[in-house]
């Protein structure tokens, strides 16, 4: 069987600017996920993208190879080209599966597949999140105990400006009296889609164990299953008699 | 315009087994929150029903003429006559509101509906519960402000298992530490259903302004919309003429 | 009560440049449907909008004042302003309903909207288009029989590349031997939106009591029903005290 | 990999009783359906069940090793056990999969399971029936082109009262004018269920190549993925402290 194929997209910014987010991913965001999905998902094939790389490191030839697709962005969602976006979103359609991360709620390719704003309420204080699995039998949640706690993480609270979610797969509760929709699943045209709120840049959180076992088990839920076929065809030969009296 | 007609059923044991119950809920459960009711619907006819009535006080008049149908109950669930489950889900399939409360997530009606065993976690520690609005513009969260709170509550806790929710009005946050789907709602055939947490009977939960302003709101959007057609008819003769070759 | 104001959008381009379609709709495809919901709705306000106009007739201050916009395009998708695509879409997310017809599909606010292609297959032969009721309970169908017909329609058959629908109302039987989900319901926001598949324009389907009474249903179903709030704000002040240990 | 396995249970009434079926089925329509997820599905382990069997073939214990269960009635829908019933919808809610065939949508089961009638029109006039992909990329339509013909079937017409089906496979058009809903999906529990029209037992629709790949697709589709907690617990011991001021 070939390799599952998976590109990690982070802008990498905030890696860059502050010192304190580069002590904890000196190599990016997008290396620690990586590493994660090597280390559960051996036989697939992980690579990464950033923003500054020519077309994002979104060419067109590389996300037709592209399986799944995981998003990491916060700051610079605006310095994305809407042609990478609409090229994404295509892929996404014929099957791709994609996995966005924390605040890429405001990337422009989930607000592109979802329709709405994505907004939310937040605050940076460095609490206590507690993930409740909501639906045990989830694919998305195998492995994974009634809850798992992150010690410190950026609050997300609702309402949650997204459509009403397919399936639901965690929900968080927060020190600060807050709750949020934090492991949300919808489909677009043939291609899976999974929100997964963990993940402030300033702790360490794509490097525990359960947060990277939920990324592992979206990409195996992710991968396209079949064919999507989108497209206008006048089908001028009618499979039926036009013009008997009914 | 004709007064919608209401009918709040309890089953009316605890009140009367536990002073500590009679002691919050003098006349019982159903007569605090149809007060509620008459309060904010001045124009609605709301009536009180028990399982000790003849058939439960849902006879077939009765229930012919019920718009929506309020229900409170938790010691006596297998009391409940299937004749009377079976009435009663006809009438939500021909358009009749249904509004579950607390402790009849475990109600057979509720459990007929929805398919599964509407199973959760629980704990009765008195511990505070704050119920966060998702959808702020949904009619059932309409004068209630971002969130409220209980200072004493039971604990209920996910995995709810229940059918994927077709819109989620509120979610819990509990002091000692879980997140609960607190109001949901669902369709089947003509009929609305709307799931609401609050309500043990240790507490004056029925009494609070903005648990009666919710169970008013979601009165008002569980009420019939139009007339059911169901039914199994042959159709004999067809619409276009049948042998004509394709 | 106020009074419901409706704007019925279309593009006036066909009526003006083929004779055989301003034979069928002299004054415009927009001056029929409004026709229609002047009479079935006459306590409404009904405005019309056409692509020519400044801002497409839907300026800022005309569309706050919308509760409900009718959308018919063809010809000249690509020549709708972004800019207004996006001022329509924040007002569907606000609550505004949106009626999106025929081949409207296509139209970039639908796909902004649903996040899909919207694709479908296609003929134009002027055959027998048979409207079948899937919900006889739901608003939209209220007044319409188990099935209604349209002599003459451009057939339009699955795969209909759209997200799930929350409600189907109608699907189409077509005399050529296709199918079709022609009547949708999706929420965005606090917006609803219906698809209505019939109106070519070619064809004097505007006029037809059916095709009128659906979309006089799907305007007051889509009505706006309470105040939406989108928003990002930082929640600094958390409602239970951060750090205590677990 | 141990096998899947699958059990197809049949009422086998038609069959003895009519020899108009007998001629079509001269075994049964489970053996036609098992011999075609044997040809199939080489490395499945397929067994049949009938109505006459003690526990209608259906005993805990052969339950409990099932991962598919694959359900045809007709006349007999009321001779089924509840207890029987009680056990397949407890299985289900564990995540085995079930398909349901034709005139099963008034299978006692299916209703326990949607909550609602699931009536319908029908005709019998032996009329052509053609079934429409309305998701290609759906692992249920793999194999199968833009649609497929039966030449000869009864007709099943809207509306299907079931609840909005969370993916919609196939649709159906009939020769005599009507559509249909034939191949829906939800899920319950952690378990996958999947209804597929086709299927009187006067024709012999279980030999057709696609009927056979849509019914092998859909028990793939079905396999349990995970295990459900399906339980009421008590959790005594709060994760957080209860009795802080907020």
């Amino acid at each position: 069987m070939a390799p599952l194929r998976i590109v990690v997209w982070n802008e990498f910014v905030h890696e860059r600017q502050n010192p304190a987010v580069a002590a904890v991913y000196p190599e990016g965001i997008h290396a620690a996920i990586a590493a994660g999905l090597r280390d559960l998902l051996p036989a697939a094939a992980v690579e990464t993208a950033t923003l500054e790389e020519p077309e994002h490191g979104l060419g067109a030839a590389r996300l037709a190879g592209t399986e799944v697709l995981i998003w990491w962005g916060h700051r610079a969602h605006a310095a994305v080209a809407d042609a990478v976006v609409e090229r994404v979103q295509r892929r996404v359609l014929e099957g791709m599966g994609l996995i966005v991360l924390h605040s890429g709620h405001y990337a422009k390719i989930f607000q592109r597949l979802l329709g709405t704003t994505c907004s939310l309420t937040w605050r940076e204080a460095g609490e206590r999140e507690r993930l409740w699995v909501c639906n045990p039998g989830h694919p998305i949640a195998r492995g994974i105990d009634r809850c798992f706690e992150l010690p410190h993480e950026e609050m997300y609270g609702e309402p949650f400006a997204v459509p009403p979610p397919e399936e639901q797969v965690f929900i968080s509760w927060f020190e600060g009296g807050e709750v949020f929709r934090s492991g949300c699943c919808w489909r677009r045209g043939n291609g899976k889609i999974f929100y997964f709120r963990p993940g402030h840049e300033t702790y360490p959180t794509y490097f525990d164990p359960n947060v990277r076992r939920v990324i592992a088990n979206a990409v195996e839920w992710a991968q396209p299953q079949g064919q999507w076929r989108d497209e206008c065809p006048n089908v001028r030969n009618p499979r039926e008699k036009i013009g008997t009296p009914a």
